[in-house]
């Protein structure tokens, strides 16, 4: 770069780190809201969020800062795989998508969100899907014209999906999560048949909160999660959030009477929060500093809840601790029993307490649903019947009312229309980069069984954590994998794993 | 107003009370930082405060923020004591000072008061005055040039001064704060040859933190803390701050052998946190929503934990209380002896733990330091001499070294210079404030014997807090008492209670 190129790109740099650092602020005002203030707070956050969030905006479409972006992008003569052009590629990209909203509709869009959630609120708790109707067909409306504003490659979906998951397509997601549901529906099916069923209720028995909290930190910590940068706190809803490169939140919450609930809940969170610890930090605030995707950050918070929480190697480890923990919960049940316990499956009709198997069959009705409905193939007004449809045919189960069926979560009330195909994108991609790191490392159940997640730990951090936005997800998977996206190895997981502990 | 004014006069208002929301995020970012963040996430946290800051000092110093300013200043035609017109003057007046500091300085203020704080800290550790001079020197010199470019009416520590008292003269203080000096004084002298001395040791006895913890929210929400819109947590330097008008929240320490730590500590604080809870919401983020010195806040937290929780009254209600939740520590002690104990006066060398009467005394010789060094006529290097000679003359006692002495406070390292006298004028304002109550209310032991604060806290929101920055400090003195800025009340309360304990 000439002398005044780098001078520029220093500048444009500057500028677009300060603008993440004002941004950044905007997690404490949720994380704080979430975990300390008190509700008469509410009003007042919400003030303080849209002011700073219109800053952040304002920041991002400044012309000043166009122009110098497009000036940079010309003037780029070093090599295309550089920090420096993946930096400006992707600051442009950015910016162009936040100068194609207009205004009015962003407005629009986060005004319809708040009522949208209150709606849905009040029609869960009644169970009265026609009172929220209204609501969401007007969101999905707003949500065309995001799309049409945004513009796509193939299909409307793409724009809203790039949103969560940048530079995926449909077309490319689509066939992989259909082939995931063609083999998951008959292991559903044959585990059903199974004469096999572990007994979960020694996982409802007692176990004192302050044990559990004691517990779950060793447990966050032996893999990895740095808590001299980070916390753990309780909300109704567990998340991990980031306020700074070396200030990472996570929550969980506690059931006396359930072990699964904070322990796996833990691990997910802390499998977020390694991540986001992991990214470079002289990278913070510009692409090269931040994750790629949901789906990949789902990948590494799935991956150490599942692929290493649920193992047995895991478990050889650590259940003699916690049988020294919880000795009136646990000290009669033997490893095997606590471990069929913990990878129970079984359909249900709510999806956060799925299990490994099923989770990914409710994200995938899901998936259908909101294509068709964002397509106009499917009528807000026929929603309840298609879903109890697919949920039948998906699960085997079929919801009693629209409370634990169409109105089971909060994302198109919120306008969060094309994020649930990233939750199994997540388990996608955690299959995939868990193989490779077993191929590639070989004795991951014996570091397991020995309490030794480093080495797991080691590759994640230089084969994905590293990397920032250098790739995008299906770049990346293809790089570290030498594959594309694919549905074999976690069928493969699952048939294995489950075969064995249901002897089909 | 004409049509066009009130327009003008709305978006003025909307404009600055959006900067107010803004400059309210950099609460939390404070108050975030001393209570949950990991120590790993100063550096980003600084960042943060920093941005925040400047975005918000530059909508302060807008060019056509200012012109509608100063476009309103011209064209309001309303009443002089209107509320439009007292906004408007406030307005322009936090805008003038806003603009008149050149950025560079600011900067370097900044600048200077974290390494000041760095250096202050290591020189107290080390009683290592000689290598803190420097740094004072520069500060010293850059709070001279503050001075010169807000401009004064008649002295340089004027215009120091007015950052935390508006419009407070140092030529309307000093004598006053003289005064409190010479009747002190020889108070100290009298109750020191007293043979009369309290058992302080019964508050050194075990208090159990959990029970505290339980007594001191009690005693919050008896004097009015309303914790549906505030909270209460731990820090080592206790304080009060204001997330929004819903969202006030103080801080404590607890000592497991310490009584007055926390119990006086929250009376304190929850007493700066009642003023802002009372502020009118509907002006928050405006002059009429905003408290109008820290001399009058502090007058509300003094008056609290002084006026009310050290007083008789008080404590007839309270004692049953306290020795039912703390029976190991207090079933055998009287109330006559308690009462005596909590108000021990004894000269000491640490302003922060000293008590009613000496507390004053320790302000009064910082105040005559702090004017003697802007002014020129103390030099840094003599400060550690004349401060013992003071401290000597004032309290009876010599501090054995500078740690103890003159490099107690953080004060002048973080160029808080002009920032001491507001503790004693809340102190003074307190005492006018509290006989003025008495003599409108007339039976306030009455109802502290019933432990019905009400009227109290009625007569403040009343008299005080609905103001909020309608009448500086000096003109609300004299419109709720009748007198101006005195040292008699305080004066007459200490020699009455303190002439019955020591029998003088």
């Amino acid at each position: 770069m000439s002398n005044n190129t780098e001078k520029l790109y220093e500048d444009v740099c500057r500028y677009a780190r300060r603008t993440a650092v004002l941004s950044s602020v905007n997690e404490l005002l949720g994380w704080d809201e979430r975990t300390q203030m008190p509700a008469a707070g509410a009003e007042h956050r919400a003030e303080q969020s849209t002011a700073l969030a219109g800053l952040v905006h304002q920041r991002w479409v400044d012309p000043k800062y166009g122009d110098q972006l497009d000036e940079l992008s010309g003037a780029m003569t070093v090599g295309e795989g550089s920090a420096e052009s993946v930096t400006i590629r992707r600051l442009v990209r950015h910016r162009n998508k936040a100068v194609k909203l207009p205004r009015t509709l962003v407005e629009e869009l986060a005004r319809t969100a708040i009522f949208g959630q209150q709606a849905w609120q009040e029609a869960r708790q009644k169970d009265d899907f026609p009172s929220f109707r209204p609501l969401l067909e007007t969101m999905i409306d707003l949500k065309r014209q995001q799309a049409e504003a945004l513009g796509y490659p193939q299909c409307p979906y793409d724009a809203l999906l790039d949103e969560y998951e940048p530079e995926e397509l449909t077309c490319n997601v689509a066939p992989v999560l259909e082939g995931l549901r063609d083999a998951l529906v008959p292991l559903v099916a044959q585990i059903q048949q199974s004469p096999r069923r572990p007994d979960t209720s020694v996982l409802h028995r007692e176990f004192p909160i302050d044990e559990q909290e004691r517990f779950v930190r060793e447990a966050a910590t032996a893999i990895g999660f740095d808590f001299s940068r980070g916390r753990l706190d309780v909300t109704t809803h567990p998340f991990c959030c980031t306020l700074g490169p070396n200030d990472c939140r996570i929550t969980t919450r506690y059931g006396e009477t359930f072990f699964n609930a904070a322990f796996f809940g833990v691990l997910h969170e802390a499998g977020h929060g390694i991540y986001e610890q992991g990214l470079p930090i002289e990278h913070y605030g510009l692409p090269l500093g931040e994750a790629i995707s949901l789906g990949v950050h789902e990948s590494q918070s799935r991956l150490w809840e599942n692929m290493v929480g649920r193992s047995r190697a895991f478990w050889n480890h650590v259940y003699p601790q916690a049988q020294r923990r919880f000795p009136a919960a646990l000290s009669d049940v033997s490893i095997d029993d606590f471990y069929f316990a913990i990878n129970d499956v079984r359909p249900s009709l709510i999806r956060v307490e799925a299990d490994e198997v099923t989770y990914n069959l409710h994200i995938l009705l899901r998936f259908e649903l909101e294509r068709a409905l964002l397509d106009g193939d499917l009528q807000a007004a026929d929603l309840p019947e298609d879903s109890y449809d697919k949920c039948h045919r998906y699960l085997g189960v079929t919801p009693p009312d629209n409370r634990s069926g169409v109105l089971q979560d909060v994302h198109w009330s919120a306008g969060l229309i094309g994020y649930f195909p990233t939750y199994s994108l997540g388990n996608l991609y955690a299959a995939q980069y868990f193989a490779r790191a077993e191929s590639e490392l070989g004795n991951l159940v014996e570091t397991f069984t020995q309490g030794d997640f480093l080495p797991l730990f080691t590759w994640l951090r230089e084969n994905i954590h590293c990397h920032g936005q250098r790739y995008s997800a299906s770049e990346l998977v293809e790089r570290v994998t030498g594959s594309p996206l694919s549905a074999r190895p976690l069928v493969a997981h699952l048939q294995a794993k489950m075969g064995l502990l249901y002897e089909l």
